[in-house]
C-alpha cells in the first residue's frame, strides 16, 4: 500500500497548501475590507466641488421645477398605453395622452444601481463604478464579497448628480423611495444633495431592508438574516419582523405630494424612485385582487394610481405647467412583467431588458398626445434638466447623455448618434444602436457566438443581417469597438 | 510537517480512492456499452407485428395519399404568412390562402427527436424514450455519454411509426432529409417501415453526417472529428470533408418530386423532414444573398421554393385533390429564428418554444383561406392520417394524439382537451394547456420558482395569473399533477 501511500500525499499535499494558503489571504483581505478599507479614492472630488461652487443660482420665478418618476423593473410592455390587455394604467395613459410618449427610450443598464446612477450622473455604468452588477447591502454576505472582489458597492463620492446641481442652483431637492446607490455614510441620498428623502436604501429583496428618512432609519428591519441565501428575500423569503411593503407605495406617495405642497412657491426636483414592481410583490390592501393582470398588475395599478395623485397634486397647486413630469423604469421587465413585442428581459442588453416605457407630461410646452419613436436614453435626463434650468454641464468628465430639449419642446428629430449597451458585469458596451440598426458584439448563442445585426423595425433581433447587411455591420461594429477601446482605456471618462 | 503530511494524507487518501474506483467502473461500463450490450429489449415487438400483421389493406382507388412536410427549428414568426416582414414565404402562404392555417398548433417538444417520434408515433416523448434530450451519433462521444448513463440513443423498435402502419396497408413510403431516431441497425428509416429514404441520420451541427440512400452511405463525411467539441460542427465548425450542405434542400426537393412522380398511381406516404433551418445555415448559391432576412432568410426561402416546388408537382401530376399535405416544424425557433409574439425559444416549453406554424391543403376537403386558434399537436398527425385511410389504431399502448379529421375536414371545434408539455431532460410534463389557459409548473425564476397561470390570449406568459384566477390555476394544476402521476408510473404507456 506503499504507492497508495504516495498518490495520497503527491494528491493531498498540493491541496492542503493550495487551500490554507487561500483561506489565509482570504483571511487578510477580509480584514482588510472589514475593519481597515476606508472610503474609495475619489480624484475628482476637488473638481466637483468647484464646479458646483461657481454654479449660478436659477431665477425662481423662471426656472421649470421637475418630477421624475421613476419605477423599479416595469417593462415596456406593463401599461396598457403600451398594449398591456391585463394592465390598466387610466393615469399613465392620460399623461402620456397630454404629452409625449418615446416608444424607443432606454434604461442605461438592464439592471437597477447603473441605470439609476445613470439618470442622476447623465454617464454611462463605467464612469459611475456601476459596472458590476448592482450595489448590496454591506452587512449581507453578497455585499462582502463584492469588496472583497474590489468591486465598488456605492456610488464614488466624486460623481456629481441631478439633486447636487440642483440644489445649488437653488432648487428644493427630494428623494422619495428607492436608492440603491450605496448605504455607507458618505454615499447615501443626504450625501449625494437631496435635502430631504423618505425610503429604502435597497431592492425590497434585499436585507436589510430598514426605511429611513433624512438617512435616520424610522423603520427597523428586525428580520433575522438567512445565511444559506444571501440575506436575500428573493432566494428565501425572510420571516415577519421587516417594513409592510404593502403599504409602500401609499406612503411614497403621499411623502411626494407633500413635498409637493410644501415647494409650491420655488423651484423644486421630486425624484420619486418606486420600489415596485420589483419583487417580492406587495399590492396595496384596498385595491388587492382587482387587476385582470394578477398580483403583479395590481402592484402596477397601485403604481398608476400614485402617478395619478402625484399628477393632480402638480394640476391642483397650479404647478402643471412649470413642470415637466419624466415617468419612466429602471430596466425592462423581470420574469413576471411584459417586455411587449421585445426579445429578452432585466439583465440582458436586448431591447426588452433596457428599453422602457417613457411619458413626459408638461402642458404647454410638450404636444399632447404626441409619440415618437427617436431613441433615447435616461443617461439623457441629468444634460436635459440642466439645459431647461439654464444650468452649465460639469466640464472635467465625460457627460454621455445628451440634451434632448429639441425633441421635447420643439417637436425636433436629433442626429443620429450611437447609442450603447453596457452589459451586466461588463465595463465595456457590447452593443450598438444608429438609427433603426442595432448590432450586438456577442450573442452568447452556444456554439455561435458572434456578432448579430438586426432592423429593429423588422423583428424582434431574431435574424441576423450582418450577411445582407455587411458595410451596416462593419460601421456599427466600427463604432461599438473604437466606444469598447475608449471606455477601456479612460473608464470614468475624466477629461483634461 | 508532520502534521502537514498527516492533513495531506487525510485530504489525499479519499480522493485518490475515490477516483481510482470510478475510474474502474466507468471502464467497466464502457465496455459494457460499447462492446457487450445489445439492443434494448422491445417489451412489445411481438404485439407490434400482430398489430402490423391484422391491419387491413387500403382500396387503392379511394385512399388519400399524404405529404408531410417537416421543418428543423423553423419559429412560428419565420413565415411572411406567420407575420414575418423579413422573410418572404410566397408558396407557404399560397398554400395556407388554399387550405387551413392553424395558429395554436404545437411540435410535442422543444427539441428534435422527441418531437420528430412524436409524429411518427402519435407518442409522448417519454413513450418513445426520446424523454432525454436528442440523440446523437453512436460514433461521438455525447452518444457514448448517453449511452453511459442508460440513456437511449434510438427509437425502441417495438415503437409503431407512421411508416410502417401505412406501408403495411399498401402505401408508397419514403423518407427525404432528416432522421434524428437512431443510427444502429434496426433504428433507421428503412427499418420502421420506410420503403426508401433519402437523406441523413442527424441534425446538420453533428459528426459525422453522411448522405444515405436506403440505410447505404453514398457520400461520406470526411471531416475528421475534433474531440475537444463533442465533435460538434456547432461548437467549433470542422472543416472541410463534409457532404455539400448548400445543395442538400435542392436534393431533398428533387427526390420528393421524384417519388411522387413514380408513386402517382398509388397511395403514398411522404415524409419531408428537412434539415435547415436548423444550424449551420447553407443557402443554395443560386438564391443566396437575395432574403431581406439575411442568410437565416435565404435558407427558409430555399424551403419555401422547395415547399412550391412539390405543391407544383402535386398540381400536375393531378393528386391534390387527394393529398393533404401538412407542413409543420419540429419545435419552435433557435437563437437566430423568430417566434413572432411568443415568449421563449427553442428547448424551452414556453410558447415561442413549441408553437410552430401548421398549414393543411387539401383542396376540395379543406377550406381555402381558414385560419383556426383550435390547439392542435404533432402527436396528433398519427391518429388522423390513421383515421383518414381508414385504419385502425393500435391498442396495447397510449396513442397521445388525437383525430383532427372533424377540425380539418368538418371546420369543427374540438373538445377541449387538456394539451401536455414535456421539457426537455424530464419524463414528466411540466405545462398543460386547457383551452386559452396554461399552467406552467416551475418557470426555473430564480429564488422565485412556481406555478405560473398564463391566458394566452392576454399576453406573451408574462404575467403570472394564479392569484387572479385561484380556481382554475387548482384545476390546472391538478390535471397536470394527475398526468404527471399517470406518466411516471406508466412512462412508456402500455395498455393492459
Amino acid at each position: 500500500m506503499r504507492w497508495l501511500r504516495g498518490a495520497a500525499l503527491v494528491v493531498g499535499l498540493p491541496l492542503v497548501l493550495a487551500i490554507g494558503l487561500g483561506a489565509l489571504a482570504l483571511g487578510a483581505r477580509w480584514l482588510q475590507v472589514r475593519w481597515l478599507a476606508g472610503d474609495a479614492p475619489a480624484p475628482r472630488l476637488e473638481h466637483k466641488q468647484r464646479y458646483l461652487e461657481a454654479l449660478p443660482r436659477v431665477d425662481p420665478a423662471a426656472a421649470p421645477s421637475f418630477v421624475v418618476i421613476f419605477f423599479d423593473d416595469l417593462g415596456w410592455g406593463d401599461l396598457s398605453v403600451q398594449g398591456s390587455r391585463l394592465i390598466d394604467t387610466p393615469h399613465i395613459d392620460r399623461a402620456a395622452a397630454e404629452g409625449l410618449r418615446l416608444t424607443d427610450f432606454y434604461a442605461a443598464s438592464p439592471v437597477c444601481s447603473p441605470s439609476r446612477a445613470a439618470l442622476l450622473t447623465g454617464r454611462h455604468p463605467p464612469r459611475t463604478r456601476t459596472d458590476r452588477h448592482v450595489f448590496f447591502p454591506d452587512e449581507s454576505w453578497p455585499g462582502l464579497l463584492r469588496r472583497l472582489l474590489g468591486w465598488a458597492n456605492e456610488l464614488p463620492r466624486d460623481e456629481i448628480t441631478l439633486a447636487e446641481v440642483l440644489g445649488r442652483a437653488g432648487y428644493a431637492t427630494a428623494m422619495v423611495g428607492k436608492w440603491h446607490l450605496g448605504g455607507r455614510d458618505g454615499h447615501r441620498p443626504e450625501h449625494f444633495g437631496f435635502d430631504s428623502w423618505l425610503g429604502v436604501l435597497w431592492s425590497n429583496d434585499m436585507w436589510p431592508l430598514h426605511l429611513y428618512r433624512d438617512g435616520v432609519v424610522i423603520e427597523e428591519d428586525r428580520r433575522p438574516p438567512s445565511p444559506w441565501t444571501g440575506e436575500r428575500d428573493e432566494a428565501s423569503p425572510l420571516g415577519p419582523g421587516g417594513i409592510d411593503q404593502s403599504r409602500l407605495t401609499e406612503r411614497y406617495t403621499a411623502e411626494a405630494v407633500a413635498f409637493l405642497e410644501e415647494n409650491r412657491e420655488r423651484p423644486f426636483f421630486l425624484y420619486l424612485a418606486h420600489t415596485f414592481p420589483h419583487v417580492p410583490h406587495y399590492a396595496s390592501p384596498e385595491h388587492a385582487g382587482r387587476s385582470e393582470g394578477g398580483l403583479y398588475g395590481d402592484v402596477v395599478e397601485d403604481l398608476d394610481r400614485s402617478t395619478g395623485a402625484v399628477l393632480a397634486a402638480l394640476d391642483r397647486l397650479g404647478l402643471a405647467e412649470r413642470t415637466p413630469v419624466f415617468i419612466t423604469s429602471d430596466n425592462g421587465a423581470d420574469y413576471g412583467g411584459s417586455p411587449g413585442p421585445l426579445r429578452g428581459r432585466k439583465g440582458e442588453i436586448l431591447e426588452g431588458g433596457q428599453r422602457v416605457p417613457m411619458v413626459v407630461r408638461w402642458p404647454g410646452r410638450v404636444t399632447a398626445g404626441r409619440v415618437s419613436a427617436e431613441p433615447a436614453m435616461n443617461t439623457d435626463l441629468f444634460p436635459t434638466l440642466l439645459a431647461l434650468a439654464g444650468l452649465p454641464l460639469p466640464t472635467d468628465r465625460e457627460i454621455d447623455g445628451r440634451d434632448l430639449t429639441p425633441l421635447l419642446v420643439e417637436g425636433a428629430d436629433l442626429p443620429d448618434e450611437p447609442l450603447f449597451y453596457f452589459p451586466v458585469l461588463d465595463s465595456r458596451p457590447g452593443a450598438v444602436r444608429v438609427g433603426r440598426l442595432k448590432y450586438l458584439r456577442s450573442t452568447g448563442d452556444l456554439g455561435r457566438d458572434g456578432g448579430h445585426l438586426t432592423r429593429l423595425d423588422a423583428d424582434a433581433e431574431s435574424h441576423d443581417l450582418s450577411g445582407r447587411l455587411p458595410a451596416e455591420a462593419e460601421r456599427l461594429a466600427a463604432t461599438l469597438e473604437a466606444m469598447r477601446e475608449r471606455v477601456a482605456a479612460n473608464p470614468r471618462g475624466w477629461l483634461d
